[in-house]
């Protein structure tokens, strides 16, 4: 099934655009786990859980995993495992590298751990993401306008009339072929955000930077969205996942993705 | 010590800008070594131990690690426990994400695995790389120009009367106190080398691309050193580690290292 079929079916069972991002920090897991044997992965289990049937796709960053250490890679992969086969995982990995180099994180991502989608960053060009868009079923998501405040640093350098980013989201629509691309997009710029929906209006776009970033989410749910109101994937991590951090932390993180996912969809019809 | 100081003494020490990339596929391991319990690890360090006089750095690719699943980081962390202490280890991650995420991949490089330096992508801005940057001892080589074909795609573009590089290059040179920073250029664009350096002249530059890409050794090591000669890290990975696939791998990896780094002192000097 193609990235982009899986998303849709998920997003549709579930009546939602709400993508829950896996980012555990040990530092700010609820005390009571701590004498656990794997902390983290009983949190990501709970959350898990408890927002199963409201989210259209999950992302673990790999940072926090690395962060870690040895053990954090079998934390991810009992992670994924652990979401529901028909739920899409985008592992969060921003990564790129030349071709030869590219093919093993490719073979690690999506053999190894089994996700259904990564992030990837486009500056070393086309054969960084081509070993990524051989695998038919997967999606690479391309980093595209993103949500901090460093993005103007290069990001929107004016290059033959529009910026830096302009020319990454023509570039991958035109390399995406069966929806094996998507964009990553920051809530934090609404109108850039319309203006690459107009570019790539088939593409999914992954969408973070709501919650604790202050992203616009009226905005964010209408042009984000495509002219069905699907392939947007609205990520949001910590005002989630740290909803609370008491013994009711995975009932809170409940509350607060419903919530989410409620308030998407009042802007998205 | 700082970055650039421990670099130059291990330079100085074996007379020598050779960085030995350790990209170990275990795909292409000598047959006789994958009966062991940890192939990857005795390869590495049998690479180690035939060049470790002949090097100034030494630098492994974390795709290649994370490729082998979660074994995969513990492999890499020994293998940097392997390197003797006075040389340099260059984590090549090409890492990039917002601060927040940013600062856990600092942890996992420089805390966790105890490297000394890292690359990373700078497409997402200052604030992408700040959390790298406060580590005084350890270095931030950001990526500027790359080997591979598709550096033309993005990097090139024009914007305010030159390429998007070499925004990136300035930008770095302001961003860098005390040798905090270094540049990724790679060794085919020798042209764009010499601008380069002279944009940046007292930052380290890790230069990829010879060997098996074909960079033009004579020209990266005259252009990519600093007015002393020093300062450039010269990669080869493939060249060396693959020179043989029998038994005498190790011991061919130190002809091929040898070789290359009496070729560059010839034509630095």
């Amino acid at each position: 099934m193609r990235f982009t079929e899986k998303l849709l079916a998920a997003s549709e069972k579930n009546d939602s655009l709400l993508c829950v991002g896996l980012d555990t920090d040990i530092s700010r897991l609820p005390k009571h786990l701590l004498n656990s044997d794997n902390p983290v992965l009983g949190f990501n289990r709970a959350i898990i859980e408890a927002t199963a049937d409201l989210v259209c796709a999950y992302k673990p960053n790999t940072a926090f995993y690395e962060a870690m250490g040895a053990d954090g890679w079998r934390v991810l992969k009992q992670t994924i495992e652990a979401i529901p086969s028909h739920i899409p995982v985008i592992v969060d990995a921003k990564r790129g590298d030349i071709g030869n180099t590219a093919r093993m994180y490719a073979q690690a991502f999506y053999r190894g751990l089994g996700a259904d989608a990564v992030t990837v960053n486009p500056y070393m060009g086309f054969d960084a993401l081509k070993p990524f868009l051989e695998y038919p079923d997967k999606c690479a998501f391309v980093l595209c306008l993103t949500s901090n405040a460093g993005a103007k640093d290069f990001q929107y350098l004016p290059s033959k009339g529009k910026p830096v980013y302009e020319h990454i989201a023509q570039k991958v629509v035109g390399w995406s072929k069966n929806g094996c691309c998507g964009l990553v997009v920051g809530a934090t710029y609404p109108e850039q955000l319309r203006r690459i929906r107009q570019i790539a209006p088939k593409l999914p776009l992954l969408i973070p930077g709501i919650g604790v970033q202050g992203g616009d989410l009226e905005a964010v749910s209408r042009w984000g969205t495509d002219r069905q109101g699907q392939l947007a994937i609205i990520n949001s991590s910590r005002a989630i996942i740290y909803a609370s951090d008491g013994t009711d932390f995975a009932q809170k993180a409940r509350v607060a993705a419903e919530r989410l996912k409620e308030r998407i969809n009042l802007c998205r019809k």
